[in-house]
Parts: structure tokens; sequence; C-alpha cells
């Protein structure tokens, strides 16, 4: 592979208005998170909405296998940005970030106003945003890994995504 | 959490024959492999077909993250079932698979009868299925967590999906 070129564009303008855009848009993802029984990648489907500071938030129940894992190892990775239906599903633009989970508890000053932000998102969770085996983590960006496209591959930065990392 | 009675429910014939569904008809899923650099997980977009034999069947580019990386540890975890446009993303049923990664190489003969066999799943994969960089992956299911949304989840053998471990 020595002789391989580089598959990673230079960011520019584009490939960050193209990540802000799939942040901002995306009401669910892929949560990868390292089981803790033995290490191995688990994806699992994950609401998401944006946080006030920007960060993806997701509202998650103590009896899903990616919150047991979350809490022993806060390390994960989120997949956002969804194919349609038609066409080849690998032409559609799509973002890999690399994330650190931080919990805000039911019960507290903070998860009440977490809630009103996520409601307005997420209209739906009503149903359940209530039980207290919910939490919210938001989830902390190290990294970002933007596909748009066949040769459209981009390595960006938290502040790319107008986040602090 | 001791008192809490476990959210996985017997598994019938309702959920075998979904989770089959969720097979079949899975165009693209989630890949989550351990990053080689650090073991963080890694979620990326594949496409996905049915292999011959049942199991999930994905081409990939020696260029893309993942196959490094399942070249350094196949196992994998894969998240099939996608939600529609509207409603809450969380009642829609979708399957995570645990799995291993086994590699049919550019060239050989093997290569070729997957060939013909993925077009017709992803005809538009003829624009690059004959580059040298690809490869198939099949992935080899160990385990399968099925969740057809609140209260309903599973945990299935590879058998419940008609497939061989």
């Amino acid at each position: 592979m020595a002789n391989t070129p580089s598959p990673i564009r230079e960011t520019d303008d584009d490939a960050r208005a193209l990540a802000r855009r799939l942040l901002a848009e995306a009401r669910f993802g892929a949560l990868g998170v390292r089981d803790p029984r033995n290490g191995a990648p688990h994806v699992t489907r994950i609401a998401v909405a944006q946080a006030p500071d920007g960060r993806p938030l997701t509202l998650i129940s103590a009896l899903s296998s990616h919150t047991a894992a979350l809490r022993a190892d806060p390390v994960c990775s989120l997949l956002l940005g969804e194919p349609g239906a038609r066409g080849d599903p690998l032409t559609h633009p799509r973002i890999t970030l690399g994330c650190r989970a931080a919990f805000t508890e039911h019960g507290t000053d903070a998860y009440s106003k977490l809630r009103e932000h996520y409601l307005r998102c997420h209209p739906k969770a009503q149903l359940y945003i209530g039980f207290s085996d919910f939490c919210f983590a938001t989830l902390r960006v190290g990294s970002a890994d933007l596909n748009g496209g066949f040769g459209k591959a981009y390595a960006l930065t938290p502040a790319d995504l107008g986040l602090r990392s």
C-alpha cells in the first residue's frame, strides 16, 4: 500500500457545510460501543437531536445494552446521514463521529433543561422521557470522518463542525 | 439492577420472521469495527446483500477504514433495518448482528461467482466491482439482537435466522 495515494481530501468549506448539515438534520443514528463482556463492537440505533451546544444528544434507557456499555466505557462512534430508498447507498453522504459520552441523570435540573430542548426535536419521546430508567447522553466529538460519496473522504476536526472538542 | 426484570422476550415465530425479513430486505447497514490504532468502536455505512448461503455479504474497498480494521480484527457488528422519515425512529424494527468477517479476494473464482450474485442486488456496483482494491466480506453471524420497537427485544440464534453459525 506504500504507493497508494491517501484517499483523504483537503478540507474545504463545502466539506464543513456538508458535515454541519448532517449533524443538524440527524434524527437518528447508528451508535457503536464496546460490549463490556468481551470488547467486541456493538451497533444499535439511537434517536439523536443536537444539544444547545451543538453536540449530538441522545435519550437512552438503562434497559438498553448500549447504555450499560457506555457506563462501562464512554468511548463510542456515531454514524449520521441516511441514504434514500433508491440508488447506490454508498453515494449518499454520511459522517462518522468519534465520541465520548457524558451523562445527564434523570431528576437533575440539567435533565429538566435538556428535556424541553429534546422534546422540540422528538415530540413523541413525551411517552417515555419521564421514565426513571432514561438518561441523556451528550456525545463529545473528538474526530469526524466525512464521506460525501465515492472519492469524497475528509478528516474533519471538532472546530470544522462548529464544536468544542 | 438486581430487581429489574429482563427486557428480553421469549423467541417466537413472529420474532424469527421479522428478523429474517430484516436480513433479506437490507440493502445497506451500519458496520461497527474496532479501530486498529486504539481499539475504539468505529461505525461506517456498507452496502449489503444476502449471500447465497443467507449470510450478509458486502463489497468493500481497501481504501476504506473498515476494510483495514476487519483485516486486523474480523470481529464486527452489523445494524440492519432502517426507519422511515416520519415518526419516532425507535419504533421501527432493527437487528444487531454479532459477526466475524471472512474475505473473498479479487481475482479468484469465488469472487467471480459472488460478483454475479451481488450485481443482481446492487446493479450500480458494476461501476467499481472490477476495481482491484475491492473484495467481498461475508459476515458469519454468531448472535442477533432483535429490537422490534419498545418492549420488543429478543436474543436470537443463527438458527433462528436460518443461518449456520
